[in-house]
């Protein structure tokens, strides 16, 4: 007779075996190497948190000092490869086969092991999806987690940084896993329940707090004329055209701009209230003076921004805050807001090829994409109408039954036609093809493909890729807004002449915009020392970012 | 100066106001009406909890007898529209505007009041794309939510129908709303938490348990040898062709049947272990011979089904449930993982047309789609490679770049050429399109875009959309499978047979299939006894199905 209470089984028999070094649930730090050995087996799913911000650096730690001999052969499933020690596993042997999402940091070591044999890769995944295997087919056996605190009964508070965590441990706990948390401190009541105790299996007391990068931080200073003037560009020809309220800003400096212009050449334009009041989006400095302004109805945040707790827990009526004041954020929800109720996702790349294929891969880096390919998709699930959809949806109809128009979203990439380094961004071939080719992906890791992009907006103008109704037209208008770079001057001078006739061009004096009006004057914060200021006082940068 | 705490404030109050009405959070039943036109206020969007299983019926009945001179003009944000108090409200004047996802029962009734203009639509969502928008432009002021128990604290068990609830919450919650929960019963301690009390304002004991509808349940005494025919088809030519392990199965009798064939003619072909072993999917009582026999590893739920609960219990190593034993379901999550994680979705439809378009909304009915517009669509985000997924790419794929091929997911359409009372399935033209027509919809109600469908299958054969090259193809491979309806005999016979050598249209023969051997005697299980006795007298089949 079929056993169906292996798997329960055997997570009883790890917890028990956990027990022996836990007092109930609670685990000093240093006993976080005997606690991994005792709940861990040879082969296991194993997530060890390292989200887009937080880390569980201390369980890390922790599984990067466990014997070889006992941890092996461990499945890492997890979404981001950030810490040193989250690929150091796979140099001792802890760990062998690896799925994840993004690697910024890592990029280049990530590449350098998957070419050396040493990580067998799955795949490259989204947030999103890699959450939804989490239920399927990648279920983690041990979940790693990160929290603020925790009571003894393992009820957990995550703060500001929910992330990932409620996402992976009802992953884990509900399908017989085991669930670590490291937390900053035992408390005897927690602020606020995140994930309630009885998810929770074990809380260690964290020597350190968790690491969190402020990934989402621009310096105003740093600001460029140029990506003033593309997000002038961007405001005008986009923004306002289509009416777009509900979006997502990728990370760069090209949207932190157009949030800075907001309250100032937005406002001149008349836009407030009829263009980014709801946002699903971290919570960028940059988009301070904007709420300040009045511009911002609503935010719902993957995670959270360093330095900008106390500014969040003071505009409770503009994010998601829980009865203790701080943000709550939570990854899988937030990415799928932007996938089905944005209207349009705006980002930047490192490379577009002549097709509008895109990519920040580059040949010696693996640093997967995160959410981007995931919110600056056209989902064909959507049946919900609203202005801007439809418009894009009516520009991008080519033939058929008018009584079947749908919508279409929003992708919209912000470059500059030379990137850092004076490297050219508009290219033949896309380096994400050669790596795939040296280090043999399966799939080229391609962040946008050119079939879901709307729009390419450089200094040189708006190439709208809807209104395009031919492979030619395409190529000449990626070409025709690609500037003095080598696909640029490649162009077919007439050819791009008559695609701005036909809208599908638009260069700054078609969209009545004065390049010599792109002047760092109009941001409406010209540096952190001015963010803090619009904020009252109560966003304070980290201080890598104090430059005063 | 702004007042930053306005939505907070006004939470303050409404919270305040309730709390006359309550010892602690607890509220007596009869004084639910009390409570909510102490906490609603006109204009507010409400999400009244209506699920594809459970409904917050006693929340429902007491909203609607709320007095329209207190309460009004509401906006009601929630996935089914399944009881008649769900539509009443609209009557009285107490609710003015939905935006919705599912109304199985109530169609009829939405059409006619739409069209009577008594609701003011948004649209009709997939449940995800709704659940998205309570995160960005449809965040409700106040929740009515259903669960199983809680306790004084707030502490919610909501048991095997967890369902939307916890995304519900999470919007309502943490964005300054008011959460209102039913539940069957108070109780010291609850059997877990799935939903912390800190996100629960006030539980009001229900006079009588929740509503829940076996929307799930297929008796096999009711499968037809076409049926099983069909079932046989797609088993042998689409699952054991692409080799698909991770999918999602719609609701119906064809479905049903390939759940029934996979212990007998599945295991005939030898192909257990090698499909159909990780699954989206409700608990289907249809699925408990397969999982007896060993061929289902893991199961992920959206919602439960009624009477299933004590098999589940004891069937932990391939259901998620929690330490109380019981499932632990998420419609949010499990709706994620049909869209990104699974390789295939296949169900069935009323009506198809000569593109491929396809719907279940008739000329009188506006019904929804629920969830089968996100599982049943190509998400252009995935990143993540696999066999089925690859192959179906490969076939799809016309010109371009080899090193950019990506896959395809499998979407497939089993349909009947004639449905109910001898009606066509094939058409020319969609009631759907109709239906927009006549009362003003912004977007025909489509179920599956043409551009998604990858196979459909009748008990002619099977039509392969993925390896046509034109619009002609298209529409010949259509009518070459839509037997002798009107669409199907005006098929070009030549053009036909050309397909059928291109193997876009595969009869049973090409396949090896002989229709005759399509027998009742095939199905694992023939009746819901067979179900019972499969499962060990662990399913417990609801009264109406008990016919023996």
């Amino acid at each position: 007779m079929a056993d169906w209470r292996g798997e329960r089984k055997a997570r009883d028999a790890r917890i028990e075996a956990g027990r022996a070094h836990a007092n109930g649930k609670v685990v000093p730090a240093g006993d976080a190497v005997a606690l991994l050995e005792a709940v861990l087996k040879p082969g296991d799913r194993v997530c060890l948190e390292g989200d887009n911000q937080k880390q569980a650096d201390c369980l890390a730690r922790a599984l990067s000092q466990c014997d070889p001999g006992k941890v092996h052969g461990l499945h890492m499933v997890q979404s981001g490869i950030v810490l040193p020690e989250h690929l150091d596993v796979f140099e001792t042997g802890i760990a062998e086969r690896l799925d994840y999402s993004y690697s910024g940091p890592q990029g280049a070591r990530v590449a350098k092991m998957l070419y050396g044999g040493q990580i067998k890769l799955g795949a490259v995944h989204t947030y999103l999806e890699l959450f939804a295997r989490y239920f399927i087919d990648l279920t983690p056996h041990v979940a790693l987690i990160a929290g603020v605190s925790a009571d003894r009964e393992g009820n957990l508070y995550t703060g500001p940084n929910t992330e990932d965590t409620p996402t992976i441990v009802e992953a884990t706990h509900f399908k017989n896993g085991v669930v670590v948390a490291q937390v900053n401190e035992i408390v005897d009541k927690v602020p606020r329940v995140d994930i309630p105790g009885d998810r929770v299996d074990f809380v260690v007391e964290a020597d350190t707090p968790f690491f969190v990068e402020p990934l989402f931080t621009r310096d105003p200073a740093a600001m460029t004329e140029t990506q003033i003037l593309i997000a002038m560009m961007a405001i005008k020809g986009i923004y306002a055209e289509y009416g777009v309220r509900r979006l997502n800003h990728g990370i760069g400096f090209g949207t932190a701009a157009i949030e800075l212009l907001l309250p100032t050449y937005g406002e001149k334009l008349g836009l407030k209230g009829e263009i980014a009041t709801h946002f699903a989006l971290n919570p960028h400095p940059t988009l301070i003076p904007a709420i300040e302004s009045g511009w911002v109805r609503q935010v719902h945040c993957f995670g959270s921004e360093v330095g900008m707790d106390r500014y969040i827990r003071e505009r409770p009526d503009v994010f998601f805050t829980g009865a203790d004041g701080s943000l709550r954020s939570n990854r899988a929800l937030c990415q799928t807001a932007g996938l089905y109720a944005c209207d349009m996702f705006i980002g930047a790349t490192l490379q577009i090829d002549l097709m509008g294929h895109s990519s920040t891969v580059t040949q010696s880096r693996v640093a997967g994409f995160g959410g981007a390919p995931n919110m600056g998709s056209d989902p064909h699930g959507r049946r919900h109408p609203s202005d801007p959809w439809m418009k894009a949806g009516r520009e991008a109809q080519i033939v058929g039954d008018p009584a079947l128009m749908r919508g279409r979203k929003l992708v919209v990439q912000l470059v500059e036609t030379f990137g850092d380094k004076l490297v050219p961004t508009f290219v033949e071939k896309l380096d994400a093809m050669e790596l795939a080719k040296k280090i043999g992906l399966e799939l080229a890791p391609v962040m946008i493909y050119a079939d879901d992009v709307t729009h390419i907006v450089t200094e040189e103008g708006i190439a709208n890729l809807l209104l395009c109704r031919d492979a030619d037209d395409r190529e000449q208008a990626i070409r025709g807004v690609a500037g003095y770079t080598e696909i640029g001057r490649g162009r077919d001078r007439a050819k791009v002449e008559e695609l701005r006739a036909r809208g599908i061009i638009r260069r700054p004096e078609d969209l009545g915009i004065e390049p010599l009006d792109a002047d760092r004057s109009l941001l409406a914060a010209r540096s952190i020392k001015d963010l803090v200021h619009w904020s009252g006082g109560l966003y304070e940068p980290p201080a890598r970012f104090r430059n005063w």
